[in-house]
């Protein structure tokens, strides 16, 4: 495990910086604000992160890269995910210019820029480090079963869709298991969780024959200096694209409980609007069942909390729509984010002491 | 897609070569007798491969790889595919051998031949093509739903467990098909399925992100000049290392309809018998439900047939096996390498008449 970084980071989140677009620089800000001085986006160039997120602070947001260059940056971080993670043409002459300038480049894209003839090769000439943070690490194992013989108890989060929750869940879940004094650990296994963690492996970026591999190596890991592990959901068992890296997730992690995911006001799976809307999200009781019984066959677990994101509802819809999470499922549920994290953190230590 | 090549293979099964262990090998002996020339294994040399597998008539099992070299081979075909897929340390003399005496190799290993330093650099020198079978094409796409709007019938392989005939079992039923009269297009997804059929894409390979994307890219290309379409199978939803494959394959290849291909004698997961046996397979009737279930949020389908591998069954027990298949599901079962496959083509005849 790396510790984490003392870097201070310029974002680039150019043209999709929102508060549900621009997921990797948002949460980054959301952890670690102390360690942003700037958002690059020229669609709210002149604005504060508060003005765009609703939090933040007075972090600025630049329209010019080199201007963003000059604000005290040691390192650019890629804080969009375009669907497929590849590299967008127009960024190549940013990071050349960040790579002049002695920055480290912090990327969660598939496309690895230590990889890129150009920039890779530049990267080394200036002695600068490129963190591909979804490169995998070689000689992952298939799957043996071992992250069911830990002593640590682990919880999973799981969702209805991609962009939900899963890993601010776990974050805040984290803090506060902290904070009462547990042993706790957080498993990045995306790419943002890795930029705010400092290690995890992103499961979705593993050849697929290791995405229990890397899950169970993950838990094994953690489980060294932990009493809860908290392993970080990806997609969905219902996402058309994604869902091979959840089951794959879900098996490989044996969980003994999973928290279920959701954003409150969401209907239909976001990737798919292209055409017309496609996957229609099952209700919340049809998901617990639908995550169980996946689930079963191989470490036979249980939802025990409901994880609401209401981000986009007033409170009292979101006082309501909580409400509503927990009748319909007989389950604690809340929005950690936004209402205490209390809830679930009191069913996780309820059930950790139960069952080990 | 690449034309099927006309090569003669050494098949390297060393110290598996048996009916269950070495598949690959098995397949290609199966599907293409008439361009295997020898087996290299040291257990059963001296025999014929009829000996050990009870098909191959007299294509010889050699003990010596030198020997082998000798048959007449124009490419090494490493037939057997262990956990993991890895190059095994003592086989690097061989494949050097090999590539000096300027055979290709055909690997289907996770670890590419290719790349390796030493094996990769030789055949270059020697200008020798060594075909990984399981290098992921460049650029593959996220999944978007595209797979569900072919003309053409899609027809998937499911199963309880790897390694029961999900291949073999669409192998054949695309012979009985062609020989039917129908434009049909066996879609490979591993090593094997490719090395017989000369194009397809190992998504057991792919990064994870990309399984659903690259099964959908296989049903389109198929799709061009076919009206039937039979996608091969990976894993199962219930197997503790592979279950991601298996799920991305489904979501992503929106089939019409599922054939469920189980060993019958077969209790429990198969690559989990280390410690003591793990995973218990469920009933058919659970199976039907287990994948219908997961299918039905991206895209409903259901099961239209059973095919049991009774290899290891006398024929009395095997036609009983198929007779309580078929009464326990309600839906025509066989074992169409032992048996007609006719109940099985007979039901993606009339279901593919009446859906498309």
């Amino acid at each position: 495990m790396v510790a984490r970084s003392n870097h201070r980071f310029l974002i680039i989140a150019d043209g999709q910086f929102e508060p549900m677009t621009s997921k990797t620089a948002n949460c980054c800000i959301r952890y670690m604000p102390e360690r942003v001085v700037g958002v690059f986006d020229r669609g709210h160039a002149g604005k504060t992160v508060q003005d765009v997120l609703g939090f933040g602070g007075t972090i600025p947001v630049v329209g010019d890269f080199e201007r963003g260059l000059g604000l005290g940056a040691t390192a650019v971080l890629i804080g969009i995910a375009p669907m497929g993670g590849r590299l967008p043409a127009e960024w190549r002459g940013w990071l050349r210019r960040a790579i002049e300038h002695g920055l480290e480049i912090w990327s969660g894209l598939h496309t690895f820029i230590g990889d890129d003839p150009e920039l890779g090769r530049l990267a080394r000439e200036r002695g600068v480090r490129i963190f591909d943070a979804r490169k995998p690490p070689a000689n992952l194992p298939v799957a043996d079963g071992l992250a069911a013989e830990v002593d640590a108890y682990v919880v999973h989060t799981v969702g209805s869709d991609c962009n939900v929750g899963k890993m601010t869940a776990q974050v805040e879940l984290r803090n506060a298991l902290i904070k009462r004094g547990h042993r706790t650990r957080f498993v990045a296994t995306g790419q943002t969780g890795i930029f705010i963690e400092g290690w995890g492996i992103a499961v979705d970026a593993v050849v697929a024959d290791f995405i229990a591999g890397a899950s169970e190596w993950l838990v094994l890991e953690a489980a060294k200096d932990a009493d809860i592990i908290l392993v970080e959901g990806q997609g969905s068992l219902i996402h058309p694209g994604y869902s091979g890296v959840t089951l794959g997730l879900l098996h490989g992690s044996c969980p003994d409980a999973l928290i279920l995911c959701h954003q409150a006001t969401r209907d239909y799976i976001g990737d798919y609007h292209g055409r017309e809307p496609w996957v229609k999200i099952p209700t919340l009781p049809d998901l617990v069942e639908i995550y169980e019984r996946a689930a079963a066959p191989v470490h036979p677990t249980k939802v025990i909390g409901i994880c609401l994101n209401t981000f986009d509802m007033s409170e009292a819809q979101a006082r309501e729509a909580v409400a509503r999470a927990a009748e319909a499922t007989g389950l604690p549920a809340t929005d950690p984010v936004r209402f205490d994290s209390a809830p679930l953190v009191d069913a996780i230590v309820r059930e950790a002491l139960a069952t080990k």
